[in-house]
């Protein structure tokens, strides 16, 4: 199968760091969402929102969202399981996923950012503070969403707000975000990443990353 | 069960319409998003983040997060089912929803919003400029991405990416969103509010909508 993707992409790195737990073997397709070439004609047909991630199975079904990708993976490929079975626990997990996904990522996309510039004249320093006023909202929530003394978000094995965590962490960092707060996170997201199947997820590490830097410095 | 919702909340609006599909009776308790009651501590304790809907099961347990909560009624609950059981149909659907639930409604959401008026002087006429922008852009990509001529999004019965478009529908009406190239989407949406779960779930006929406006006036 195919994954289109983009190395600093949040939604493409949660789906990136899923395939490789289930031990899932992928083309790597780089979209570069800096150039624009999701606006491509040949792109758009794929995934009319123009947005990463997209998985096109070897069928020729094309899978569209990070998190409805990573249910489809979870359903077909069950070990390790990313969810919890119970329907309680299943949904706690979902809950601290989504808000990350769902009140932090989609504020602080690329095209969202862009557009704060087109709309309201937003400088550099005017973006980078909108970033980190949603991402330590969310964060703050989020610390007091997950058990508090586990080694992961919720248990002894990483799930679905684990995956959704490093990504976002990764891109906290990006944007100098100050995670001193977040204690119970980064050492959720240090121990993460000391695992192979995020390491290798992680944004320098994937083949459209730039050059100039080092594939495991993150 | 207490549902905490706020009459035009889009987040509490889906969880009232899948109660409803479901035969689940609830209570509602209005949170005041506009007052700010959300803000209070009571509620803080209850939902970190601050934000509707809350589903309080009778033993205590507090479930966040719209699509979490309507995972947690599908699996405990599953007539009549709201997502397929092939794994790819199923991604398909959540794709559809998550495409409104995560790159639009976030982007449109009071809190989004109002931040805008707070960090660039938004006048309300930007705001709307605003909500419409991302709207228009996620109807665009989800009239491509559902089914072309079935009753609802998907099939003959009313899937989680109905449930997320008739919510979507009622704020892009009420921010002056010109629907008439989603002819697609709005017959999906006429189709539905004609059904009485989705009807009783409008926005105008919760017990914490305005007087003024009568309970079935949508």
């Amino acid at each position: 199968m195919k994954l289109y993707t983009y190395w600093r992409s949040t939604a493409s790195y949660r789906v990136r760091i899923a395939l490789n737990l289930k031990g899932v073997t992928y083309a790597p397709v780089p979209v570069d969402l800096v150039k624009g070439t999701q606006r491509n004609a040949d792109y758009a047909a794929l995934n009319p929102s123009g947005l990463v991630p997209v998985l096109a199975l070897d069928d020729g079904t094309v899978l569209t969202q990070s998190l409805a990708i990573i249910d489809w993976l979870e359903a077909t490929h069950p070990e390790p399981p990313l969810l919890p079975t119970d329907a309680v626990q299943r949904a706690r997990v979902l809950a601290a996923a989504h808000l990350i996904a769902m009140d932090v990522h989609p504020v602080n996309n690329l095209r969202v950012v862009q557009h704060l510039g087109t709309q309201f004249n937003a400088t550099a320093e005017d973006k980078a503070a909108w970033m980190r006023h949603w991402m330590a909202l969310g964060f703050n929530a989020l610390q007091q969403m997950i058990d508090p003394a586990t080694p992961f978000a919720f248990g002894d094995t990483p799930t679905l707000a684990d995956i959704c965590l490093v990504a976002q962490i990764y891109n906290a960092r990006r944007w100098g975000l100050d995670l001193t707060p977040y204690p119970r996170l980064t050492a959720i997201d240090a121990r993460a990443r000391a695992l192979p199947a995020f390491d290798m997820a992680g944004p320098d590490a994937q083949p459209d990353a730039p050059k100039t830097q080092g594939p495991t410095c993150h």
